[in-house]
């Protein structure tokens, strides 16, 4: 049976990988890279930096082109059959490229069980049933640690909840009863949808990277700045990945 | 200025420690070990361990014993309280045990920002004025990434949000909106409030440790066995801590 670990690498500071992560790229043969079209040159340079610093010397890397994803009105549709295709391909490669007791590994950018897809993507290898595999998970730093971290900032208030969504859904509203809530995957500084007096933003991008920005403060005061200096460096990178804390004060229940 | 490390040392296994907390551990004069006292040996035992093979041969520990926590029907004014004179008690520490131009650590359980009160003690210590400190937060692997790999089990499934919570608010509800849930600091099976058929669980305790137990299932069926291998293993320990996922089919809108 194949071995396939997915390994969480952290969100862009090459120092959180942790030892787990480094004891099991020794481990692997081949290293899959796939080459999402989102991401742009630096993150495929920043997953191909661990490989050359961290594999071992006849370790194989492969990389594996993306399918276009469509675009139609029905997103979980559109999600799904774009993770079939990549399923598909993916399964190819391990048969051909992995030998039946080989280890192979993906390198997660962050952490694994975080708004990614690799762990869907083995799921649906291990159902079609044609290549029998082993997937071990390896947790990594996310981007909201990396975004605490650099604030120095609890993701949590006493005996609060912490959520954790996407642009798109706080779009649709801040969530009812909650005063705190962590917004990654937006691309449309969905921020501006909840100008409210008492809304505290903490803002970062390029995380854990040299180039990492922070802004913070009431979210009417700081959105422009935000949106500004987002554009300005997504024009300069090509790319910007950006997540956030957005908090009101602690609505206490009697 | 003092400086302060707040190192996230992960939830149990200690090869998940990242590089950098490896490093930051390196420029340390004095370790700070606040005795929790729901924390028994084998925890105080864990952080030691990490100390002894990481800390430089001239670094320093210092034990500091938690002051008693009150268990008035005001849980948050109690916590508050306790926090104070724990801020008390560090600042006096760091005063005389460190000198000006010092690094002091603090080694948190798992990942600093999530149910974890060390940042909050040093902005007191920071309000108080007394002592100025700089901090410096290195994330670490929480126990819901350990939970979440060791069952290959994604936090989200595509557009969900990730909803992280404690024992004591499960107990009044599982929250409106939501498919998934979290569940930390839970002293008392709180699942058994939500026995609904479609209701699944993936319960792991001891996570990341040799000791690590895991149960999956509808919650309806396995919520016994989690109850008495909970039971037999707190005897057996003398301590416990418990993490898991609830979970129901997506309710996809239109
Ligand atoms: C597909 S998700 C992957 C999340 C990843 N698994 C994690 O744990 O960080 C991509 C989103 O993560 C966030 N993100 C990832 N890396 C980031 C970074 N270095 N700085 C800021 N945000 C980042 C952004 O919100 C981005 O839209
Ligand atoms: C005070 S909180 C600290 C959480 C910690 N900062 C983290 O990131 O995991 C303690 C709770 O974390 C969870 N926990 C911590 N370590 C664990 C482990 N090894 N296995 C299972 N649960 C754990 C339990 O729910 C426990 O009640």
């Amino acid at each position: 049976m194949r071995q396939i670990f997915l390994i969480g690498i952290g969100a862009g500071d090459p120092q959180h990988l942790t030892l787990q992560a480094i004891e099991a790229m020794q481990a692997v043969d081949v290293f899959f890279f796939l080459d999402k079209r989102e991401e742009t040159h630096d993150l495929i340079a920043a997953r191909q930096a661990l490989f050359q610093r961290h594999a071992r010397p006849d370790a194989q890397a492969m990389v594996l082109n993306d399918p276009p994803r469509a675009q139609s009105p029905n997103y979980h549709q559109d999600v799904q059959h774009w993770h079939e295709q990549r399923a598909e391909r993916l399964e190819e490669a391990l048969m051909t490229s992995l030998s039946e007791s080989g280890v192979g590994a993906l390198l997660v950018w962050g952490e694994p069980s975080i708004y990614d897809s690799a762990m869907r993507l083995m799921r649906q290898i291990e159902a079609r049933g044609q290549c029998a595999i082993q997937t071990q998970v390896i947790p990594g730093i996310s981007s909201i640690q990396a975004l605490a971290a650099a604030f120095a900032e609890p993701l949590n208030r006493i005996g609060e909840p912490i959520h954790i969504t996407t642009g798109r859904a706080l779009k649709a509203g801040f969530p009812a009863d909650l005063d705190a809530v962590v917004v990654m995957l937006d691309g449309e500084c969905s921020f501006t949808h909840v100008m409210q007096p008492e809304m505290e933003i903490f803002w970062g991008a390029y995380l854990g990277t040299p180039d990492q920005l922070l802004i913070q403060g009431p979210v009417m005061q700081v959105a422009d700045e935000i949106i500004t200096t987002r554009q300005q460096a997504r024009a300069r990178h090509g790319w910007i990945m950006d997540t956030y804390l957005l908090r009101r004060p602690l609505r206490l229940k009697a």
